[in-house]
């Protein structure tokens, strides 16, 4: 008792109950905080953001994740590339603000100057022995999905990334997002462990009972949940809500479409789920009338009752998209008991503000979600830290995916052990 | 040098030299901390607040012990009840505010639903194979002591509290705690360590050179102060005010109000010290007029001039019950160098503001002391982060109540070594 | 992977290449930082001030060195003294303002009251077993060099101060430092290790593109900047200036202001630097227009043109003397990522301001440096979080003294380790 015995991780991975939520320290304990950090976030390909970030040469974004800083830099050939923020000199950060735009990357420490390729192409009295070959930034790992950005900070990165991208790209298409552009980017700290912000977002349980808005355009058959075997009506809606879906999916594949579900939630590092989504109301887009709420649609599209396609990567990724406007949803940690969630709303680069779109009413329905979201995450990362807490059932109903993400973060660290 | 060997604490707690302040890490260091939590909070009887803070069925009060979060509930049989505040389905918190009144108690996260008895009544979606009953919120033991409440988190309490409440609840009876109201609530945190704020509640030998507004009505006599064998004046104001006391106990006793000391602060779990003692001026209340500041007096009295009943139990709480008024106070970690105290000021539940009492001329007293006693606190917490910090001398004639808390203190880490 | 080793810090220590910064955790890990409190700031001679911030008896400065409160105080004789901030009672801490003029030292907490030299005069209550004499403050050692002082908080402090007080003290004798007034004093917190807080003020590599202001009169082949071999311009402007220096070196010399380089930065405990350098533009002062900014000169000094003797110590200081003033620097670590930097500024204590001076007219080139360091220090520090960060190389030609710097560090922990 006198003695804190160092974390048995391997037992706690062991010990994990399928169908039931993580023990406590998964949540809480600064031991697995950094193993999250070097195994899930420095190993796997982590969405960072999309193309429009950096839509011109010399457009660079900084981007955090865990304690390493990263440039998304558009080079001057047009090829978008990821490296370090790290001056090869004396470790500066070479850049501070999250969205800028250069001719080359110059550190403000002491001047060392860098192309946008990360060659280092200037630094001044470092003598004749000094080698600048030797002293380009580092690069990090980067790909594009039809325009959304994921980077692995390892080495060798999971190569089951292929596949992702070629089961993706042919959905994604007719967004045609490289030539979006972000309206709105936000924002929000949500004081819970990087898990239980991705748990939350993984169940509409909690739906109902939280989420007014989001329920405007959300069908709950449409996200996991099953009714009860005794509860007829339920069972009825639900017959109704798959027999509409199976004739607007069959509407829609024969339009180029594609919309049957894929699921690789586990079993491989790269795991990832993706559905059309018939939307409630209007059935248009996730507003809070159910409508377009940009009048010019995303790429070559000319229907506006497309549903929302989703996709969910792990570890840290959602996004919809639907016939207007498209919203991504990045999950980064920020230390045990915070996590930062970045959310951005795309349109049609060509769209014009005040005529085509109005950004409030494009964004209205997640910033109330996501606030929503926060709270409860708040609820339950407060909850890990009672000694009451115990690992509780996912509903076998409308839990599922909640299981499956907790079932591939455990696989992916017992990968990782010894490793 | 160059390795932080861990923490021995069992040979800290060996080393400590009986009438000296505790060695610096008791003060400062997490692992000891996060010990205090274990040992002290979660295996002893905690004064977590009144029964007037749940007048009525349905009341709730949230109080965090450490980082459990404990709710204190008023049943609809009147029973008062303590329940873990941690859904059993995905550990939520369940309450967040401190006090609310509620039907039933509903999870915000997924409406998991519990009576006041701790049953789960409603939880949708769980499948035919949930057993409800085995998801019941966990009950904490709980137990009143004519109205004072106390909690253990320990699955098997310890058995001496019994003692406790025979000692005190015939000397507690008179002021009819549980129908009383709680005028006033303050919540005060501290800059250190919570046994820095045991410790300086448990002398007064400061209190001359600090406490001028609690001066007008303590006698330092009455608070463990004896003066010098060389004092003569001291010698014969001591005389005096024993003699003033003798008289005034008998009559007190005469009359029903019991009001010899009884001390056992070391020696088992439930340490505690209660006293009747004169106190000056008019000797009524401990106000800065010295007089009563509510005109309906505690239950059933009718005598204004009660001096003061103190009681002191371990680890943490100290209390005053004048014939007027009663002020209770709980001391609670937060961190190894924060302490949260709670203050209560309580009244005849039939008293009416304005008329019987006015809050601000009732809770001055202790709201300055509070103040002056944080700033002390801190100062010594300060102190320990030093080398130059090592265990200094208690004084054997005002500070054998200190002594006993730190006696007691190392008696109960060391009954739970290696357990 | 899946446990954390601890740091092996002897093994950083050896793998640490000279001529290049150090490894990440040097900046970062708290267990290094808690090292560099016990072997580099308590176990070596630490700058605090000077004797003009306690110009009179009974004059107290309270000042931190890392958890450690020191009070450096003049005493009825006129001594300096050093004493710990710590009540030998129950600890507090006695002193809480940074200046304050006392009679004697008497602790908030109880009234025990202290000499100004320490000796414990008064303590109520203690009984007749207790020995005052067992119970003075505990003094720390304590050296003034012409006015600088320096405390030690070992027991047995490097003997080597010795040898730099001979060397320092004719080359400080014209300031007259004794007979100065401090006439402002900024407190700034650094967000960064203590570390790169001192690399940044070693090297004026990054003056160009980062000091305006101190450029004005700072020239770069003063401060260790050598061009490059095949800088042909760089070497005219080095060469003129050498021979400027050359003469005026001379000419300084002949009025008895000794003025050549001495250096020994590494190899000894005391490390240390001093020159007098030629300053820019009308050569008089590190002012905006170079020009002295105050009319009464320091000591007795007649000549206004006297260029800045420059002192550097390891590990914690560095100070400039003009003619017209002088201005010191203390870094003080607060915790293994920020560190606070004390600037002082004074001129002849019969110096009349609003007649002789404008304080901010003195102080605004070394306020806005000040400033500008902290920016590159705090994206220092950001730097040495990734996993991308490596010892860089230091320039050789610019960043010698960085070098010298990290390499005195490094030698230091050698030497006690184990001990």
């Amino acid at each position: 008792m006198l003695t804190r015995a160092p974390l048995d991780v391997a037992s706690l991975i062991a010990a994990r109950r399928p169908g039931y939520t993580l023990a406590a320290p998964f949540y809480r304990s600064k031991e697995i905080f950094d193993l999250d950090l070097d195994v899930i976030f420095a190993r796997h390909w982590i969405f960072v953001g999309v193309e429009p970030d950096v839509p011109e040469p010399g457009d660079v974004m900084k981007i955090d994740i865990g304690l390493n800083s990263i440039l998304i830099v558009r080079d001057d050939d047009n090829e978008v590339r990821a490296f370090h923020n790290v001056c090869r000199h004396r470790g500066a950060r070479i850049v501070t603000e999250e969205h800028s735009t250069v001719g080359k990357l110059v550190c403000p420490y002491h001047q060392w100057t860098y192309e946008l390729t990360g060659d280092l192409v200037h630094a001044t009295h470092m003598g004749d022995d000094f080698d600048a070959k030797c002293h380009g930034l580092k690069p990090v790992h980067l790909r594009s999905v039809s325009g959304l950005l994921y980077v692995c900070l390892a080495a060798e990165p999971p190569a089951d990334f292929d596949s992702f991208a070629a089961e993706m790209e042919p959905r994604l298409a007719p967004f045609d997002l490289r030539n979006a552009k972000v309206v709105k980017e936000l924002d929000l700290i949500e004081e819970g462990n990087w898990k239980l912000t991705m748990e939350n977002n993984r169940e509409c349980y909690h739906c109902a009972g939280n989420h007014p808005e989001l329920g405007l355009s959300f069908n709950k058959y449409a996200v996991g949940f099953v009714p009860d075997a005794d509860d007829l009506e339920g069972q009825a809606e639900a017959a109704a809500y798959a027999a509409d879906v199976e004739r607007q999916v069959q509407a829609w594949e024969a339009n180029g479409f594609i919309s049957r579900p894929f699921e690789e939630l586990t079993g491989r590092p790269t795991g990832f789920r993706t559905e059309r989504i018939v939307l409630g109301g209007e059935g248009e887009s996730q507003t809070m009338d159910t409508k377009i709420a940009c009048k010019k649609l995303m790429g070559a599209i000319t229907e506006r009752k497309l549903g929302g396609l989703h996709l969910w990567t792990q570890p840290n990724m959602w996004a919809h998209f639907m016939s207007d406007h498209a919203v991504t949803f990045t999950a980064l940690p920020l230390d045990a008991e915070h996590t930062l969630v970045k959310t951005r709303w795309l349109v049609h680069k060509d769209a014009v503000e005040g005529v085509d779109y109005d950004v409030d009413h494009l964004a209205s329905v997640w910033i109330a979600t996501n606030d929503q979201d926060a709270s409860l995450v708040k609820l339950a990362q407060c909850g890990t830290r009672s000694q009451a807490y115990e690992p509780g059932p996912y509903s076998p109903l409308t839990e599922g995916l909640v299981d499956a993400f907790a079932t591939w973060y455990v696989e992916r660290l017992s990968a990782h052990m010894g490793k």
